[in-house]
């Protein structure tokens, strides 16, 4: 993308009512605007994160099993009446009525709209397992939305539900979920630690959160050290074994979030080993069994006959949440340090001397062979001032950069600076476009 | 895809309420289902079309030069204010009020939105032409929706903006949107005829609409015949040239939907040459000038130093539309035909025999060489009888089947048949895989 035809509305300001690093610097990379409390556009950049994450999600989803669909953002109001949840819920849902007065809502979730789905067509074991998900946009109405997209109001999710005939089995698709999410958030460059969690307004027994650290995350968490060295089980794990051990390699360590904090545990760990810091919840993951099935009639006729409510868990991903989470985890006081998997451009080119026949010419090739490549390069043909250039793609994060001036193209160099360490090296184009593409 | 970990759930029966043949094709095949009037799920089979046309159009936007950006699907309604259509609109806007009373409602349309985002980030001609785009979800709350997805209420729409700062440019950003659109049409397997509309509560002095044809086609439309087989611009197409002529080559023939028809026009042109049909709208473009940015205090500094509001057009794809309309253009007695750039998936694999070990491995291993291709292959690996294989597969309607059987096999035979056309031909398998391929 030649910059000069792209919408990159960066500021140098940070703005006043941001108050934290990643919604400053997502106001001043223009990757969102607000339209509204807690709703946000997504300008170009942004979305481009936004779709490298979701794309993540997707593809760990599908490897674990999950089959993809997608249901609607309005949901009828008597369908949560029949689980409990209608009155329930309370101010956070989002209560509308249509044209004829028909009571509507704009989904906070989807736990009774899935098992509707469910019960329609599924009638026997035989057709389970079943883990469907989808990403779409929900809407909780928060009470005091802030810190950008950490905590909307409009925000799109990644959920999942399981079903199963047996609370064993709907087990092992917690476990598979488990080992999915590892994997999805590593991928991205995160460490997220399982947390026993409260199960909320979700209910059900057992649940998870995963949260990564970050001074500015919104909550206290408490874990053992131990737990922030464990590789993710990686991606060629094969999802129909047996993930137990997987699992209790790290539900073994101490973890909870402050709703579920045991002090005593906690502190019988050695002291070295004791984390206590903020953390930012980036997904929850709950078994509860029948709890929307028994009172939705979402059943299926075991091997011996019997008609059994089907067992279910939920999974969510914050994916619009992510984008902040990631920013929060990986930035400097030059700007963001996008991780490679979910950078909007991996390679920004700053042409130095922008109408320059040889600048020109060099920068306009080197894109060209990105673009051959399959990858989408960050072309800076502007004429602005060199300063400028170099602190507008520090801010934006890209991974790699590639400067060609014409000091360079005397020797036939150019400048490759890795973002994160900022380590700068000469080498030629080819060279340069060789490291990138790795 | 292995069938038996997949969730289509295909039913015999033609649904009693679906009145015309795309929508009970989408539900005989378990792609949608209806969760309220007008609102649908997408099950997996329906997303992954869906997901296919969002594709095609999105390559086709960005190859125009338009940049893709989200829009959150709530707005605030004093945007709505600004611009005199918050009262306007009537019933067909779904208003809402928060847990504040503050008033919003979900967008049936964006040129406010974009509107406001873009007079907050541009000041200059320099900084035009733009175009800026987004697929998201929108609402409208017809009285009586039906037809499916063709007519629902929870829509996905393609929908873009372009800014200029003349009246010319603007022109061109229409002619740019213009051939993109009937580049995308057209590799959808569709011939889209651009017919002068009305622009109904967009507004402007220019509007296309663009129209399928079909015999359930919603409106009565009366075009030259010659229109229905001119090629599209091709994929080659460089939209920074002069489109003029593409479009004149268009615009010359009379075509016109009902509100805009001239009866006399269309008498005057040789009888064999008048088509008078039903259509479907597919898209439609609009140039508006000034309608938006003018009350929306939305300008531009241009090369004299002189503010001016700027030039726009709006331009849509009902991209959850479609799907129902390729259907109601493409289908037989057995069911979808899909083509080949919309298909779910391009083949399917039917075991004769599961449980045969030859049958087992020979489906397995061409399953796993088009995996290999990069081509997700549907595989019937059911233990049902063969009529109904055949049955779903035809009814689903991949563009591709192949047959593995035991007789077959002791030839080294597969069975290769086109749903198109219905032909048949034994070959080997690497030779199907081949063909498939393409």
């Amino acid at each position: 993308m030649r910059l000069s035809n792209y919408f990159l509305p960066v500021s140098k300001e940070a703005p006043a009512d941001a108050a934290i690093v990643s919604h400053q610097m997502m106001l001043r990379t223009g990757m969102i605007r607000q339209n509204g409390a807690g709703i946000y556009s997504w300008l170009p950049l942004g979305y481009r994160v936004l779709k490298r994450i979701e794309q993540i999600v997707r593809e760990e989803m599908n490897r674990s099993g999950a089959i993809e669909m997608l249901m609607p953002t309005l949901q009828q109001a008597d369908l949560w009446r029949e689980s409990g949840r209608y009155e329930a819920y309370g101010d956070e849902m989002l209560r509308i009525k249509d044209r004829h007065d028909r009571e509507m809502l704009y989904g906070p979730t989807n736990e009774e709209l899935i098992t509707d789905v469910f019960r329609a067509y599924v009638k026997s074991y035989k057709q389970l397992p079943l883990n469907l998900y989808h990403q779409q946009w929900k809407f909780r109405d928060e009470r005091r939305p802030r810190f950008g997209v950490m905590r909307g109001r409009e925000f799109l999710m990644k959920d999942a539900y399981s079903f199963d005939l047996t609370e064993e089995d709907a087990r092992k698709a917690y476990r598979r979920m488990f080992c999915a999410y590892l994997n999805a958030f590593s991928r991205m460059g995160l460490t997220a630690i399982p947390m026993r969690a409260d199960t909320g307004p979700i209910g059900g027994d057992l649940s998870h959160e995963f949260i990564i650290l970050a001074d500015t995350g919104e909550s206290a968490v408490f874990c053992d050290r131990e737990l922030l060295d464990l590789p993710a089980p990686g991606l060629d794990l094969d999802f129909s074994s047996d993930l137990t051990a997987i699992v209790e390699q790290r539900t073994k360590f101490y973890a909870a979030t402050e709703e579920m904090h045991d002090a005593a545990s906690f502190e019988a760990l050695p002291e070295a080993r004791r984390v206590s810091a903020r953390g930012i919840e980036v997904g929850h993951i709950f078994y509860f069994g029948t709890k929307y099935s028994l009172p939705m009639n979402a059943v299926v006729q075991g091997p011996d006959g019997q008609m059994v409510p089907v067992q279910m868990g939920s999974y969510g991903i914050g994916v619009s949440r992510l984008v902040g989470g990631i920013i929060e985890a990986s930035h400097d006081e030059h700007g963001i340090v996008w991780p490679d998997a979910v950078a909007p451009f991996p390679v920004g080119i700053i042409n130095m001397r922008a109408g320059d026949t040889a600048c020109d010419a060099a920068c306009a090739a080197l894109y060209d062979q990105f673009a051959k490549a399959g990858v989408a390069a960050m072309y800076d043909d502007t004429d602005e001032q060199a300063g400028g250039k170099f602190a507008r793609m520090d801010l934006i994060g890209l991974p790699w950069q590639i400067v060609i001036g014409p000091k360079g193209l005397e020797k036939s160099t150019v400048e490759l600076k890795r973002r994160k360490t900022g380590e700068k090296i000469e080498m030629s184009a080819e060279d340069a476009l060789r490291k990138v593409l790795g």
